[in-house]
C-alpha cells in the first residue's frame, strides 16, 4: 500500500479520534515523513503524544502562527501534504446564548486552513502528479452527522443545538473551499467518524476508536476529485448536507 | 383572503425586506392586530417605521428582554402568533477569520426565539385551531440560497464564507427548533426572500423588494405542518440544504 501522504498534521491529537490517527499513520506500513500532532496543551496531563510537540490552541492566532513555522522548518522547502482538522468541542446545549461561544472554537479551524494554506499550495506545486488527493495536497476535516441538516429532523434525540450548528457552518465551508482551491490542486473533504468511544462520543458509543479510524484513514487513501467537496462517512458513504 | 396572523414581530424592519414586511402586511386587506417593528435604531436616520417604535438590537440581550415586556404588554394577555427573523448582515469575506465575528451577529436571533417562546407557546396554546401555521404560532427565518450547502459548489461566484456559514448554520437551527417545537404547536421555517434590490442586495439584483415580499407573505400563508421545517423560496420551491 502506498503512503497516505509524505507530511500529515493532526489537530487536536492528544486524545481520541486525533490520537488514534497519528497511531495508526505512524504505525502503517509506509509511515509518512512526518507526522505533526498538534494540541492545545502538549505537556499537560492529556499530551499524549511524546513527539514532535506542538503546542497549537486553534482559537489563537500567534499560537497558530508559531505552529507554521515549525512545521515550515521541519518540511525543509517542501509543502505540506494533508491538513486533518480534528481538534474540536462537542456541547449537548440546546437553545442557549451562552453555549454559543462554543462555536466559535469548532470554528476556528477556519485560521489553521488559512496560515497553512502556503505550505498546502507548495505542496500542490510540488506534486509530481496532477488531480486531487491526501497524498498531493489536501485538507480533511472531521465533521459529524449530526452536523446533517437532512438527517436532523430524524436524530434529534439529542439537542446539541451549538454542536450541529458548528457543523453545519463547517460543511458550508469545506465545501466552499473545495470549490475554491480545486484549481490550485488541494482536495476538501469532510469525515464523520462515526459514533466512537472517545471521551465526547462517551462509553455508549458503539464502535472502537481503532475501527473508526481504520476506516477513515481508507477513505481518505481513496479521496479524489469526484470527492472533493463531498460529505462522507468513516466507511465512504456519502452524506447528505 | 384570511388575516396571515393576529400579530407579527418583524426584526431589522427598518429598511429593506423587513420594511417592505411591514408595509405589506400593514397595507393587506385584513391586517394583523398588531404588527410590531423593531430594529436597531428607530430614532435613527435609517428608522423609517414611525410607530410602534420597538428597538431591538438582536446582539444585546437586555433590548430582547424590554422588546418582549413592551410586546406582552400590547397583546394584553394573548400570545405571539408569528416571529419574523429577518434582521442580519450580509458579507462578502473569504477566509478571513477578523470578519467571523460577523457570524455572531446573523445568529443573534437564537435569543430572539428563546426569549419570544413563552409567548409563541401561549398563542399555540389559545389557538382555536389544532395543526401548524404562520396565524396559529410561527417561528420564520429569512434565509438565504447562498446558505444552501448543496448548491455552494454551483453559486460560488462570490465567496461569502461567514454570510455562507451563517446561514447553514441558521438553517439547521431552523430544522432543529421545527422538531423541538412541533409538539408544541410552533411551526418554524427558513425561507430565501431571492436576490432583491436592498441595501444589501445591491442595484444588481433582478428583482424588487415589493415583488419578493408579496411572494414571501403567499408563502407564509400556505406554510403547513408539511413544510415546518423545511427551506423554501420566495415562491414556495424547496431548496436543497
Amino acid at each position: 500500500m502506498a503512503a497516505l501522504a509524505r507530511s500529515v498534521l493532526v489537530t487536536g491529537s492528544n486524545r481520541g479520534i486525533g490520537l488514534e490517527l497519528v497511531r495508526q499513520l505512524a504505525a502503517s506500513p509506509q509511515p509518512p515523513q512526518h507526522i505533526f500532532a498538534t494540541c492545545r496543551d502538549p505537556d499537560g496531563p492529556r499530551g499524549k503524544v511524546t513527539s514532535p510537540k506542538i503546542p497549537v490552541n486553534t482559537v489563537d492566532l500567534p499560537s497558530i502562527r508559531r505552529a507554521v513555522q515549525v512545521v515550515e522548518s521541519c518540511l525543509e522547502g517542501q509543502g505540506l501534504n494533508l491538513l486533518i482538522n480534528n481538534a474540536g468541542i462537542g456541547s449537548h446545549a440546546t437553545l442557549q446564548p451562552e453555549t454559543l461561544k462554543r462555536v466559535c472554537i469548532n470554528r476556528a479551524w477556519v485560521s489553521l486552513c488559512q496560515e497553512f494554506l502556503p505550505l498546502l499550495e507548495k505542496a500542490a506545486k510540488g506534486a509530481q502528479k496532477t488531480g486531487l488527493s491526501c497524498s498531493r495536497a489536501a485538507i480533511v476535516n472531521v465533521s459529524s452527522k449530526v452536523g446533517s441538516i437532512g438527517l436532523c429532523l430524524g436524530v434529534l434525540e439529542a439537542p446539541m443545538y451549538p454542536y450541529r450548528a458548528s457543523k453545519a457552518a463547517q460543511n458550508m465551508v469545506t465545501r466552499c473551499l473545495a470549490a475554491e482551491l480545486r484549481d490550485k490542486g488541494i482536495l476538501c473533504t469532510a469525515i464523520h467518524p462515526g459514533w466512537v468511544k472517545t471521551d465526547m462520543g462517551t462509553e455508549q458509543a458503539p464502535m472502537t476508536v481503532e475501527r473508526s479510524v481504520q476506516g477513515i484513514l481508507a477513505v481518505l487513501g481513496s479521496l479524489s476529485q469526484e470527492t472533493s467537496g463531498a460529505f462522507l462517512d468513516w466507511e465512504g458513504n456519502s452524506l447528505p448536507w
